[in-house]
């Protein structure tokens, strides 16, 4: 099984402030919020046993969530799994032609190699995978 | 922090057999199909770390899935929060006013208690929370 963990599951949200009262409410621990100059974002982060919920709010018309939200609900944007070796997870997802957004990996939030699987090639699911680097 | 890990993602999808490329590409192990009569679901369950996908696919047009699917895309549909003490989290969720869609725990599956929050309570995500009983 090439899929380790959840690393994240991101969360698209029109306001970060709006969406914590729930969190707030369950003890979680959420004082770390960071701004994503490059994507237009702020986002919260929320550890849950071993993955980490995102609350992602665009802040700029520009970013891609602001985009995401004209056409789409707040809610569940997309699940970033774990994996030891994402250029090896592409060939065996060319092998079996599942759409890809990414071809290759490139470097994503934390220096991870990141890249993403179309919606259509996992029901629907905007799909992640990443690989912490060496 | 009153939730400690999640406890599994559930997923809307029109067919199980066409969602599972992108799974068995990735080596899981996708034995495990259960039909659920109460539900008018079918349900594979796919183990990723701590926590589990589960496509859920209705077998019925009265299935709540099928009715889910007639208004929305296939994808992300809802998050189960494993907790120690459902009844105590929706007495801090009743003080928080966060909308609750069940304001007592009830059995779900797998005998656990299980509640649900409404997804104006937790920015569109439709969140459950699941207590293993003694």
């Amino acid at each position: 099984m090439l899929l380790n963990k959840i690393n994240h599951i991101g969360v698209a949200v029109k306001s970060i402030e709006a969406a914590l009262p729930f969190y707030k409410a369950m003890g979680a621990d959420i004082n770390h919020i960071e701004e994503v100059p490059s994507q237009k974002v702020k986002t919260a982060f929320i550890k849950v046993g071993e993955t980490t919920i995102e609350l992602v709010e665009a802040t700029s018309p520009e970013s891609p969530i602001a985009k995401y939200l004209e056409k789409n609900r707040e809610g569940l944007h997309h699940i970033c799994f774990e994996v030891d070796d994402v250029a090896a997870c592409l060939a065996e997802l060319k092998k079996a032609e599942v759409p890809l957004i990414d071809n290759e990996p490139k470097v994503g939030a934390h220096n991870m190699l990141v890249a993403f699987v179309h919606p259509k090639g996992n029901n629907g699911v905007l799909t992640e995978l990443a690989q912490y680097q060496k």
